[in-house]
């Protein structure tokens, strides 16, 4: 079976710490976010690694998503991070990274997945992005990225972003990445690199579009608790890419990303995403409807 | 004749330096945002206090605006300010401040101004809004405050504000004077001291609507080129009151609110904000209607 779109991203144990609690040693990572959340509009297939010390059973809820796991390897010790978000609950301090595994991770993409016509590389080494580039052809290519590539690795980096459809990022790695405080400035500069369309994250801020479709401002969900932002990233565009695959209109795709963000800030790591319902999604999105009317 | 709103604010002799470019003693203060923006929609009479160091002739225009004046007293220094707005122009750095007649304000509401039904009471001190409170009874009373009024004068601020209908101010400000960091939260405990509306402003990413009219969440217009951000929230304020003193709709109004606050930005001090036309106005707005639609 093949998936509607591969998503390349890392398979995590987390330890999180916010003022609302702690998690220890729970699943986490961008493809696992990503793909919990695609698999509400389309089958996702995940490419990652995870070690031994990681039990297969963890991953039985995207099974029964729909999820396709055949890409995921599994060698040495899982990656490991541990992070802390203080009273503002906008960036984590990341307390401890264990690459383990991730530091060798050379992904070999499935022959079922080469047909899959959708490609979300979230956050990775633009090294190991390219290299899944190299052994597939999708129409659509989605990048997500993070600072320290922008700083360590901007070249291959910037060749990525070339061969990608879409950029992702968030509000401070777009300033970072184009050099200036101005987002639609940065968004015009990554336009200019080729890419049809860039999507600015801004967590509690919403997102914002240019390119392909125009500019649009979509909403953050007004949430009154947010409990973990861990990983609220990788579901919106996990979310986003999936429903854009088959819809094929990225306005409605964001506020769907917005929307499956929602669900997993308000439950530490995974635990929220997991058990919200296709008829919570459906209701939020309505909302989201009335947000931005005048 | 009679305003149809208020605006209790200061007029300033501002000094800016920012990324662009510099002005030095130009024209500027809350009251002198807030009534240029107002007079588009709605005709706003102006409560405040300027120097004998200001030349009369510097508020021409607004009068050419139909903007009243009789409620500007004249004595002492004026207000004088200088800012510098570095990289990120989020947040101006006070260089210095010179209160000189503002400090001795006692505002006397003129005979004609207490017909207005519509009070904008900018960032002031609270005693000073409180007073003004005393001395009318308008159908509607929006308030702005600053960090410096949480600060300092915490009760008679909480008091102004169970006066007022309408609570507007910035992100920040509404995170500290709620205490907490979560702005749906803060606007709600705003609602619970008996504000039909609450207005967040988030600068460039645009700003959020609670109470009354639901929850709206309004896109700042996309900017490429922001020279200046001294006034834009002030403009907003002015825009937003006069629009809504004579259409009744909040959300709308907000809209002209961040149209008007992005021609501010455009230009240095009031120059940009000077010279927009009705027809520039309307082309935003439309513009804007486009950027929520999904």
């Amino acid at each position: 079976m093949a998936p509607d779109l591969v998503i390349l991203g890392t398979i995590g144990i987390d330890t999180l710490k916010t003022p609302f609690g702690t998690a220890d040693s729970v699943l986490g990572g961008s493809s696992m976010y990503a793909s919990a959340a695609a698999s509400f509009f389309a089958r996702p297939g995940v490419l990652s690694v995870k070690g031994t010390d990681l039990a297969e059973k963890e991953l039985a809820f995207l099974k029964e998503k729909g999820v396709l796991l055949e890409g995921i390897q599994t060698q040495g010790k899982n990656f490991r991070w541990s992070g802390e978000y203080t009273f503002d609950m906008n960036a984590a301090k990341t307390l401890k990274t264990e690459l383990n595994s991730l530091a060798e991770f050379k992904p070999t993409v499935p022959l079922s997945y080469k047909e899959a016509s959708f490609l979300f590389l979230a956050n990775m080494d633009p090294d190991v992005q390219l290299s899944v580039l190299k052994q597939t052809r999708p129409k659509c290519v989605m990048l997500d990225t993070m600072n320290f590539w922008i700083e360590h690795k901007r070249k291959p980096l910037l060749e990525a972003i070339k061969q990608s459809n879409i950029l992702i990022c968030n509000d401070g790695e777009a300033r970072e990445l184009f050099q200036t405080p101005n987002l639609v400035q940065a968004a015009h500069k990554a336009l200019e690199l080729g890419v049809e369309a860039v999507i600015i994250k801004k967590g509690e801020h919403g997102s914002l579009l240019f390119g392909k479709e125009g500019f649009f401002s979509c909403p953050g969900y007004p949430l009154e608790s947010i409990r973990d932002p861990t990983g609220c990233g990788d579901t919106f565009g996990g979310a986003f890419l999936s429903h854009y695959a088959k819809h094929g209109n990225m306005r409605k795709a964001m506020v769907y990303g917005a929307v499956l963000a929602s669900f997993t800030a308000e439950g530490f790591g995974m635990e929220r995403l997991k058990q919200v319902t296709r008829k919570e999604i459906e209701t939020r999105f309505s909302e989201m409807k009335k947000f931005g009317e005048f």
